[in-house]
């Protein structure tokens, strides 16, 4: 990892395959990254304990885990008693968007990373949405990217004030699985610490079955890396 | 209060004279109100007490109270040991954007809001921002609203799948604060059930001094209207 840092950038980190591989490859080209996850009530919050092994591991400048209830107004098999879809074909997560969906939620983390963007002074928000292998996600497309851009340059003071233009990376969103497996092995990320399953064991183990299973199965397969 | 509904809106509602004011307006024009407030770390918490009594006041069909930390990632006076400008004439008011100011504070307010509304299928967001009397505040002005409508309706799957276009009202956007007070009068408002002090002390009554208290007094005054 670089010495010399470019600037500071707030990177949200879920601790899974793809936001890891965002933080890594923010930290390759030189940011002080400050890490930001949410504990919003997951069914797999499991996930925060691999977020804060990467964050560590990569020599994120700080992490923080903001807490919001999005069980109070939200409805997804992520936050209630709702069944995860399992043992889903390429076919079959190619129609609609699943209910793992939950709503605004990459709007909510963004406009937490704009806060924490405007305190630091950090013009850089690293996102790792993927267009790609989650088509149905409304929020993970580029056009709602450069739209939330637009509004948050509006937003703060210190974009008024004209000491900060925000601008949201999202360097994965025309990835494959493969390719972002290929590039977290590229940028030396040890995928041993991060978590991507929706529905683990009481133990933290994942089904193995779930659509980010069976995203990250095939992602791996296709690389022809051996997931350990 | 009407006993048809013409649909459902996200009000938010910080239990002020603005937000209640607002949703006076959204209940009138015949909405099912659904009030969002924020515990977010605020020095002036007991300004939830009184979103409780508004809300209950004029009918919301619900009232939520998210908890969200801000002060993990925020720095302002209303959530960290800085101190509340006390005593400002109007002028220095009119000079940059105060140390009240919270980063992203409405960014993350009409997140949340955005997301409840897609759970409810609500198409209409309520929000009583004013861009006259805190022209310092950069997320109360029509611009950045209108980027954050533009953002919503590419941010959700009831957007995507066509169930849902949202909009974002701001009745009170460029009303003086004498033209609310004499709004919320002619809507039946009971003024004595909110809460606008930034700075209150431990039995919750306010200062007198801070820029919200002095902004209501004068409202009062402009409108000939007392506030008891």
């Amino acid at each position: 990892m670089p010495l010399e840092t470019i600037g500071k950038a707030v990177c949200l980190l879920s601790g899974g395959l793809d936001s890891s591989t965002c933080l890594a490859l923010a930290r390759r080209d030189g940011y002080a990254c400050y890490a930001l996850s949410f504990d919003y009530g997951q069914r797999h919050r499991v996930e925060l304990e691999a977020a804060a092994r990467v964050a560590q591991a990569l020599g994120a400048a700080r992490h923080v885990v903001a807490r919001i209830d999005l069980r109070q107004i939200g409805h997804s098999a992520l936050t209630d008693d709702l069944a995860v879809p399992k043992g889903r074909s390429a076919q079959d997560m190619s129609h609609g968007i699943p209910v793992t969906y939950v709503p605004a939620r990459n709007t909510i983390f963004l406009s937490f990373a704009l806060a924490w963007a405007e305190v630091l002074e950090a013009p850089d928000i690293f996102i790792g949405v993927n267009a790609l292998d989650y088509s149905g996600y409304p929020d993970c497309r580029p056009e709602y990217i450069e739209a939330f851009e637009s509004m948050a340059n509006l937003a703060t003071k210190a974009g008024v004030e004209g000491r900060l233009r925000v601008r949201i990376h999202t360097p994965l969103i025309r990835l494959s699985k493969a390719e972002i497996v290929k590039l977290g092995r590229e940028l030396g990320l040890d995928f041993s610490l991060t978590h991507s399953c929706y529905d683990p064991d009481a133990a933290g183990r994942p089904c193995g079955q779930c659509d980010s299973c069976l995203l990250r199965r095939r992602g791996f397969e296709e690389a022809g890396i051996a997931d350990r």
